[in-house]
């Protein structure tokens, strides 16, 4: 099995998730992030303004210091080999607006996976 | 040496990080997570109405829409080879209640690991 | 490719970032963790004070009851397999302080990567 690790825009995660339940994946985990990919300095200025918690940009540069992070979610959802495909697809028609930001996907390998109420593993313990 | 991921109720983190101690794993980190599981519609109501910030549940249901993300916490444990099934053994019995909602663990191959400080390398680094 | 994923203390992801952005890292993303390592009790005294919030010591301790948690950070770089030693290099070098609490850095195996912007994958995607 993997674990598809995505990071997306702060405003997609209902989206997402919505559309990854619809298609057959309803569990998957999400957190807080900062970030910032190659072309950090293309960002539309809606964007840059667009901070955790609606500070101005000033704030928000002064924080990063020219470097600047913007405020991501991860999410973590881990699928059978062979629905990883179905899974990347899912995240990337709900995340895909063309602009940078857009985010990233990492599929890692897992090599075991406990549900820790009945200890099933494998694939049985995460669908 | 293996990284396990685990996703357990927010308020068995310090059970489990005494747990974790006691039987020799001594080092982990712990973040916050929202996550849902497969049987999120199971959840007890205390449960449902447990958010981070003790809001409202109403104020819960109208974030999530529906597929309600719970506060969990995200455990990683970087452990050798050989004590992958001792640590999952330790944090399924400080976590295993019965009820849905009990958490997943994932094992993680990790192809290497470095202490700062001392540069260290290796089953060494973690122990 | 690889994911590098280090802990380090939370007053030197700035540093960080600057030194990985310089020596060609400029995308990475970074979360607030709670740890401990090894040798916990080895922390000093100023450290030991200093928490997330600032909370006193005394509200520390109770909350995580002898095997203290400090605020640090987790960073996640994606790289090519090739670039992985200059990565941990840089990332050592802006960590090394001699104390404990310095950090640790993981690798972990990426099987694929990719930009939901463009659906770029491989190490096209990562750089």
């Amino acid at each position: 099995m993997k674990e598809i690790m995505a990071i997306i825009r702060m405003n997609m995660v209902n989206k997402t998730k919505k559309a990854l339940a619809t298609e057959g994946f309803p569990a998957f985990t999400c957190t807080k992030i900062s970030g910032r990919g190659k072309k950090a300095m293309d960002y539309t200025i809606e964007e840059a303004f667009l901070t955790e918690n609606n500070m101005p940009t000033s704030v928000a540069e002064t924080f990063s210091e020219g470097y600047r992070l913007l405020p991501k979610r991860l999410l973590l959802v881990t699928v059978p080999d062979g629905a990883v495909e179905k899974a990347v697809t899912v995240i990337i028609h709900a995340n895909q607006t063309g602009s940078p930001g857009d985010g990233k996907i990492f599929v890692l390998p897992v090599e075991e996976a406990i549900r820790v109420r009945t200890g099933e593993t494998g694939d049985t313990a995460i669908t």
